[in-house]
């Protein structure tokens, strides 16, 4: 039901809600109080004194000028024209469709991964924004906002058949199911407009953390009530084991230290970008490998989140047993649920025809005494088919 | 007519069009071929054999693929639904209705300059996508592809008066005019859809080169038949004399050395992106002074591009006289085309009230025996409301 993606928390696979203080360094409020509202209006005015002509149009208001520009729907809406977004799935599930954009492709003119998760960001939040049940928050309910409740991201899964390419036409579906008892799980497809081909598939889980006391809560009745209509019990990866990452230590075979977060790397909730961490996991791959390979998969386990003055550490591993790697990758291949590219025989013609290569990841904040992980990570690649022998 | 940023070119004011060779390092052929198309869609098909859906049905040809995929019209269109574009002033203006995305803002939910940067590369190449003359290159026309031609900006000049905020819809106008006898201009506005209110305004010059012999090239008639049916006698920035960047030295007052471009900074040209070049430029400057400041101009003039393998400087120097300064800024204000928001009193309430700071900025490539710019630049800035005292 969000996209908080900047803002992990740690979650070991038991834990209790009482007393499991959350290490994280917000610096500003995520859900906007009036006078971070305002605050936030003067940064957007800009200008010097009586230069803006927003900062002097002072009649309407701050807060409506916010509310006009924005204009976060407070009932829930069907289509969203300008976002082309639409509810589907009876009522509960959303749709976008979005053109893959010249600046979202890399060097081959395919749309990066880095752009696959801001496209599941954005639809995630749109999804919350056409509910009508978006407080002023980072995809935060009214019933949330009451509790001083935000969203954490605890895990996130992507698989990518095929990379969308520049110009392309693209539907983007997101829809959210339960977690246990107090989570919530989001899951997201996306199909080529043009042949229904499923691309990428993706999941997600998340939890909610008290703004407050920085710790991890139940999820209270109220926004249950809210969100719980909305649960579709269906998912785009199909997993019965979630495949456990190791923890990587000094002895990991490439390492890349005093990693420093950047201005630009903020997102609006003063975080590091979940896609930064992303760029930071597959920047410590040599760069041979990153140019004969495509990632076909990555997974992330988040641990605590990341500020802006920490010196982050990024270390990865390559599977040493190739078969045991593959064995995982079909295992997964044979889990995934049937849609319908897979029925019309347009998707994996069988195990031996896989050929993956693994890489486990962790980032980690170095620290005097002892370090902090943020988050681990596990990527699968294969091979590009220009540089196989034989290919045309 | 075109937006390969990414490909600046060496332009003194005055060049000769024979023998002044371009000292790029284009790796793979901008205007593809028959073979780099078929290798491109074996990159974006991707998986190892037989794995892959696209890669398996091969009935189509590839080919075809991509042309389905991307789907380039060979015509003139007058509406793209699917970008919410749409053909304006008299035929050959282009607007597009966007939404400022959630990984498009920064720390304070406003959208950072390099997301405008960004959607102005993608409303110009949408702009020659709809006019039906987009050959399959970054940009190029037929006619181009036919001479081997290329597009390369020489200089592009970008005035923010107020920043978007996180989920408001823009609409921004781009059109093309003629700069001299072989050059071209385009122009880009950002308006608030809501309000109409001119958000931000740019500029660009654009030249041809030949994609071989790495020469400027003159316009063929046969480019200019096509293009100039396009062009519109209108100005985004009104600037009488444009100001002349400074070169600096080594004894600039900051200094960041040793930048290296990444994989992920390569865009479809194999290019270090435009917008990579200006967050070099803006994380040189100190973290303080970009805390309580607002950019509110900047002016790009570039001389040579930048390869994956060069390591690049970065300098930038504060101007000393602050009054000098703002005078050069009250006098581009003074200029500006009356646009509806500022006739209606929604602008500029007089130089007085205008306090700009300024930085020179430049780009260069190491070398043992001489550095070779690729950049100069010069940034405009405004204090932050809220840094200042009284503010509400």
């Amino acid at each position: 039901m969000t996209a908080a993606f900047s803002c992990p928390v740690f979650l070991p696979s038991t834990f209790s809600y009482n007393g499991n203080r959350y290490h994280g360094r917000i610096k500003i409020k995520i859900n906007a109080t009036s006078s971070t509202k305002v605050k936030t209006l003067n940064e957007i005015a800009g200008a010097g004194k009586g230069s803006s002509s927003l900062a002097t149009s002072t009649e309407i208001g701050h807060l409506s000028q916010e509310q006009i520009r924005q204009r976060i729907p407070t009932k829930k809406q069907l289509v969203d024209p300008y976002r082309q977004g639409l509810i589907i799935e009876r009522g509960v599930g959303y749709r976008q469709t979005v053109v893959v954009r010249s600046y979202e492709v890399g060097p081959y003119k395919t749309a990066t991964l880095e752009s696959l998760l801001n496209l599941f960001q954005e639809t995630a939040l749109n999804h919350v924004w056409m509910s009508g049940l978006l407080s002023n928050g980072f995809g935060a309910t009214h019933g949330m906002v009451r509790n001083n409740l935000i969203w954490v991201v605890s895990r996130m899964q992507v698989q990518v058949d095929h990379y969308p390419i520049w110009g392309e036409v693209l539907e983007i579906d997101t829809w959210v199911g339960a977690s246990g008892k107090n989570g919530m799980r989001r899951d997201w497809l996306i199909r080529s407009q043009a042949t229904g081909i499923t691309y990428a598939r993706a999941t997600s889980t998340w939890v909610m953390m008290n703004e407050k006391t920085r710790r991890l809560s139940k999820m209270p009745e109220e926004v249950r009530d809210e969100i719980s209509p909305w649960f579709i019990d269906k998912r785009a990866i199909s997993e019965d084991v979630p495949e456990k990452i190791v923890k990587l230590d000094d002895n990991a075979r490439y390492v890349n230290s005093d990693l420093k977060p950047k201005r630009s790397d903020l997102d609006m909730n003063h975080h590091v970008n979940n896609v930064k961490y992303v760029r930071w996991m597959l920047e410590t791959i040599p760069d041979k490998f990153l140019g004969s390979h495509q990632l076909s998969g990555i997974v992330l386990e988040y641990r605590r989140e990341c500020g802006s003055s920490d010196r982050v550490q990024s270390l990865c591993q390559p599977d040493e047993d190739e078969t045991l790697t593959n064995g995982v990758e079909q295992s997964l291949h044979k889990n995934m649920i049937l849609t319908p590219g897979i029925m019309e025989g347009n998707g994996y013609l069988g195990p031996l025809d896989v050929k993956s290569y693994g890489y486990t990841h962790l980032l980690q904040i170095k620290g005097d005494s002892k370090n902090e992980e943020i988050v681990r990570g596990r990527t699968r690649w294969r091979k590009k088919l220009s540089t196989l022998p034989n290919s045309s």
